[in-house]
């Protein structure tokens, strides 16, 4: 694979996230019934300006298995809530005690502790509630149910996040690096392709290709991060630098080193490209996706 | 409705709680995948011996609606889930801050607070999982995640949680008290009568008596609890006494007064026992179950 830098996957990717904000104020849209502190600690972790990478491959991977975006859209909207979740509760105090996401106060130091714990278990419920109430097919909500509820749950995302607690201030051990990465991060974007294939009823084939797509982007997304930061600078990233390091955590680049951190992210880049082949010419913009999320500066 | 104690109703509630307990033992099983220490905390939160009345309700409003108690138990067993998770969640140091919980440590206590959250996370992940992965029926697991993510979300139990810490420390408001108890308890208990509904694949009519039986014994429920908080003793209850004062909390007899907190008590269970008519003499056991909620000592 070229690594030659994509120089406006960046401004493609931010279009298509504006794009995508509209669908997602509409489904996190609340009656009366709901808390408006409630509400606006929601919208407030998840109306943020993120990079929407995980929704924009459930849609595409849709469209690339014969589905539309729109019928894929409930289901990118549902991946970003869990993806909101998680992000909200892993800065809690307790677990990474982080006070900056994305340039602003995070959660529990804009809103309080208690409001950031209930507003990610909201998002959480959100994302099921998003599934059942705006897909019709019950087969699909039913299948996108399971892979949202596996992807997440103990064995997926929230199991990930156990073994990145546990691993903290001990020897940094690449196969511990590598299980964490697997299910804290590959885990939910191979999600998001799964999602992608169930919203387009796809075949076990195109299913597979997706789901192994989705997974080798986000060990690549994970194993950059881990570069990120230790070679990024807080300005760029808008949040806090070198703290894996200070928290004691089990990074890729520790395990390994900068330079084989480098090349594992290359070769999960290469597998993810590989896992494309299925589709043809018509999932470039997923290619220029996985050398976007190798080469990023942020 | 005559308030004579049904002597055997706590016996025979037992005793269907130990019938239960391997049934939730065996859909809470965990493979190779899922961190042990993840596991444990998981199961030391819901494992615990808990009255299991909502899943109690789920297959018995199933059996009455002509299903079986079989085709209800994967939605009695997430239901479960959901209460445990918000137990967990509301003990939590930022919330409740509760050291003791049926007589032993909190989760947060026993397992450290970053575990906690985790832990609660996970298990209401795998409510909806339980739903998805167990139920053959897609319609079934569609109406059944629809109905669980909005009795647990923001509109739902999340919600009325929210109201609850935002009432601390305000003069008691009977409004207020009545939205908290209809959001926070209430509408769980809604939802157990609506799972076993849409287990037995009930019609309109039948889920409406179900969802109304469980709304109400949730109202009794609640207020039946608030008063305990005052009139009981910590070695009963298996936690603190008199908390609720202490916390500021938003509670029946702080804003009514003893006497009138008992009446409200006693007409929602009327109405409990009301929505029961439709069912006929098979649904006895539940009229008992009601006059259990308001008469318990614990």
């Amino acid at each position: 694979m070229k690594l030659d830098h994509p120089p406006d996957m960046r401004q493609r990717l931010e279009a298509w996230a504006a794009g995508f904000e509209p669908v997602l104020v509409r489904m996190l849209a609340a009656d009366d019934s709901v808390p408006p502190a409630l509400v606006q600690a929601v919208h407030y972790s998840i109306l943020d300006g993120g990079k929407r990478l995980r929704p924009y491959v459930v849609i595409r991977t849709c469209e690339l298995c014969g589905g539309s975006a729109r019928q894929a859209e409930p289901l990118a909207v549902a991946l970003e809530c869990v993806h909101a979740f998680s992000l909200v509760h892993d800065d809690l105090p307790a677990m990474d005690n982080d006070d900056l996401r994305r340039g602003r106060p995070t959660c529990h130091k804009a809103c309080g502790e208690a409001m950031a714990i209930l507003a990610g278990d909201a998002l959480l419920a959100l994302a099921f509630e998003i599934v059942a109430a705006r897909i019709d097919d019950p087969r699909t909500v039913a299948e996108a149910t399971l892979e949202l509820a596996r992807g997440t749950g103990w064995a997926g995302m929230i199991g990930g996040q156990v073994l990145d607690m546990q691993g903290e201030h001990r020897p940094a051990d690449l196969e511990l690096v590598k299980r964490i990465h697997r299910n804290k991060t590959a885990r939910l974007f191979e999600t998001a392709g799964r999602l992608g294939a169930v919203a387009a009823r796809a075949d076990e084939s195109r299913t597979a290709a997706a789901a192994a797509f989705g997974h080798q982007l986000g060990l690549a997304f994970q194993i950059a991060d881990d570069l990120l930061d230790v070679t990024g600078t807080a300005a760029e990233l808008g949040k806090a630098v070198a703290k894996d390091a200070r928290a004691g955590k089990q990074t890729y680049p520790a395990a390994a080193g900068l330079e084989a951190s480098r090349q594992a992210a290359r070769d999960a880049a290469d597998r993810a490209v590989a896992a494309l082949e299925t589709f043809g010419p018509a999932a470039d913009d997923l290619r220029d996706l996985v050398r976007f999320v190798i080469d990023r500066r942020t």
